[in-house]
C-alpha cells in the first residue's frame, strides 16, 4: 500500500532495491548516427560491477536488442542502462534469495552541453566535499552517487564547467562527472582509482588511444602541485568525448598538443577497437 | 521512452533522482498499536536530512495525512517514508532548477525478526568491509546504502543476526543496520558518528532513556578493544528495539542489569517523550 506524491500507485520501482539502496549499476552510451558508442566496453564494465555487488547481469544480447527497440530509428540521443538487485524483500539489507534483477532501458535526449567546449575548452574549479574511499565501491559505476550530487551542488556558475573532486589524503580523484587527465613532458597522468571514483569508458578508451599513439600513460597518485605544473589538463566522459581545461581556479592551462592529437584520434572513430557496435 | 524489464513504461520513478543517484532520504517506522512510534523524531531527522541535501521537505502535517491514508486501520506494521529530489532533468548530477521532491508514503509488512531475540540476544559478527567517510553524508539516512547491503552479503549463517561495521581506521561505527551500544563500568559508550554512519532514532531515544535513568552516556571513539573489554553490548533500531548481544565472534557477553534496564523504560513507553505520535 502506497502513495506516490499523494497518489495510491503500485509501481514496483517504489520498492525496488534500486531505490531503497541504490543497490545497482549504471551506464550512459553516447548514441551517435544511431550507433551506441563504445557498446562492448559500456556492457564490460557493466558485467563487472554486476560481479563486484553480486548481481546477476542480465544477458548482454537482450540488452542490446531492447537498446535497439528504445533507440528505434533516433541518429543521436543518449542511451542509459540501469540494472538493480530488484525487489525488495523483508528482509532489509539482505536479499531474498532467487531475486530478479530490474533492468531498465532508456532513451534520453542529449544533454544541453556547448558543442564549442571540445574545441575551446572549459574552466573547472577544485571542490571542497572529499571523496570517501572504500575500494569495494571504487571503478564501479554504482547507483550511490549522492558525493557526486553534492560536489556538483558547490557552484552555480554557469562559466564553470565542472568540479575537480579529491579524495580525504587530498588527492585529485576525478571530475563530478568526468574523468581528468594531466599531460606532464609529453606523457599522460592520470589518477589512480582503487580507492574512489569512476573507470569511465572514455577514459580507458583514451588511454588505449595514448598507447596506439606512442604517448606514456601513467595511472598514478596525483596531488594538487602535479595539476598545477601540468603542461594541459583535459577531462573524458561517454557524452562529452575530451574537453580541454583552460582554467582551474585561478591557474591557467594552454590547450596543447596532446589534447589535440588525442581528440584527433578520438573524432576519426579510432579508439572503438573491440567497442565498436558492430551490426 | 523505457523498457523495464522488457515491457514499455513511463513510470516516472524509472527517471527519478532517488534512483539515478540514491538522491534522496527514508524513514523506517515502526507502527505499534495502529501508532507510529517516535515520529516526531522521525521527522525531525528527515528535515535535517532535507536541509543537508538541500533538498526541500514535503510538509510534515502531509506525510501525516498520508501516512494515517496508507496505514488505515493497520495495528502492527512498517511505515516507510522516502523523499527524492524529484525527476532528473538534462542536467546530470546538478538538479534543474525549481524541481519538485517525490515523496513517497508505504506501509510494508513487518519483517520476521525472532521475537526472542530481546529476551535472549543475539550473536552477530565483525564485518570485513571497512565504511568510506564522509562527514557530509555522516549521520543522516540517505539512500546511498550500498555499503549497508555489501557488509550485509558477507555472512549467509542464519544464526548471526547482524555484522558490525568499522571504519577505515578500524573503529566501530554501528551495525548494518542498527547502532551499538556498550556498557563498561556501568556507563554507555556509543561510537560517534562525525564521519559515518545513521543516527539512528532508537539510539538517541535510549541515550535520552539513559539520562533520565542516572546512566552516563558517552559518545566516543570506540575501537575493538573497547568492544572486547565491554561487560555489555546491544544494537538498538526502530523496529528491533533493543537487541542484547550475548556473542561477537568468538566473545561471549552476559546480558546485564544495564541493557535489562533500558529494555524496560523502553516498553513501558518512556522516551517517547517529544516523539510520541498524539491524535
Amino acid at each position: 500500500v502506497q502513495l506516490i506524491n499523494g497518489r495510491p500507485d503500485d509501481a514496483p520501482l517504489a520498492t525496488d532495491r534500486g531505490l531503497y539502496y541504490g543497490d545497482g549499476l549504471f551506464e550512459t552510451i553516447a548514441v551517435e548516427n544511431g550507433i551506441p558508442r563504445f557498446w562492448i566496453r559500456h556492457i564490460n564494465r557493466l558485467e563487472q560491477g554486476c560481479r563486484r555487488l553480486g548481481i546477476v547481469c542480465p544477458d548482454p544480447g537482450l540488452l542490446r536488442s531492447e537498446s535497439d527497440e528504445v533507440l528505434a530509428a533516433a541518429r543521436s540521443a543518449v542511451l542509459k542502462i540501469l540494472v538493480t538487485r530488484g525487489a525488495a524483500g523483508r528482509r532489509g539489507y539482505g536479499a531474498e534469495e532467487g531475486g530478479e534483477p530490474t533492468r531498465i532501458v532508456q532513451r534520453l535526449s542529449w544533454p544541453p552541453y556547448p558543442a564549442a567546449h571540445q574545441q575551446t575548452g572549459v574552466a573547472v574549479r577544485v571542490c571542497s566535499m572529499r571523496l570517501g574511499t572504500n575500494p569495494v565501491l571504487a571503478g564501479i559505476k554504482h547507483l550511490n552517487r549522492l558525493e557526486q550530487v553534492l560536489a556538483r551542488r558547490e557552484w552555480d556558475d554557469g562559466r564553470i564547467s565542472e568540479g575537480l573532486v579529491m579524495d580525504r589524503k587530498e588527492r585529485l580523484v576525478e571530475g563530478t562527472m568526468s574523468n581528468v587527465f594531466l599531460v606532464a613532458n609529453g606523457a599522460l597522468l592520470t589518477p589512480d582509482l582503487q580507492g574512489c571514483g569512476v573507470a569511465g569508458i572514455m577514459r580507458s578508451a583514451v588511454m588505449d588511444l595514448a598507447a596506439a599513439s606512442g604517448i606514456d600513460c601513467h595511472v598514478c597518485a596525483v596531488d594538487q602541485d602535479m595539476l598545477a605544473r601540468a603542461d594541459e589538463v583535459f577531462l573524458t566522459n561517454s557524452l562529452i568525448g575530451i574537453w580541454p581545461v583552460y582554467r582551474v581556479d585561478s591557474c591557467g592551462y594552454d590547450i596543447g598538443p596532446v589534447t589535440r592529437a588525442l581528440q584527433k584520434r578520438l573524432a576519426s572513430g579510432d579508439g572503438e577497437g573491440t567497442g565498436w557496435y558492430s551490426r
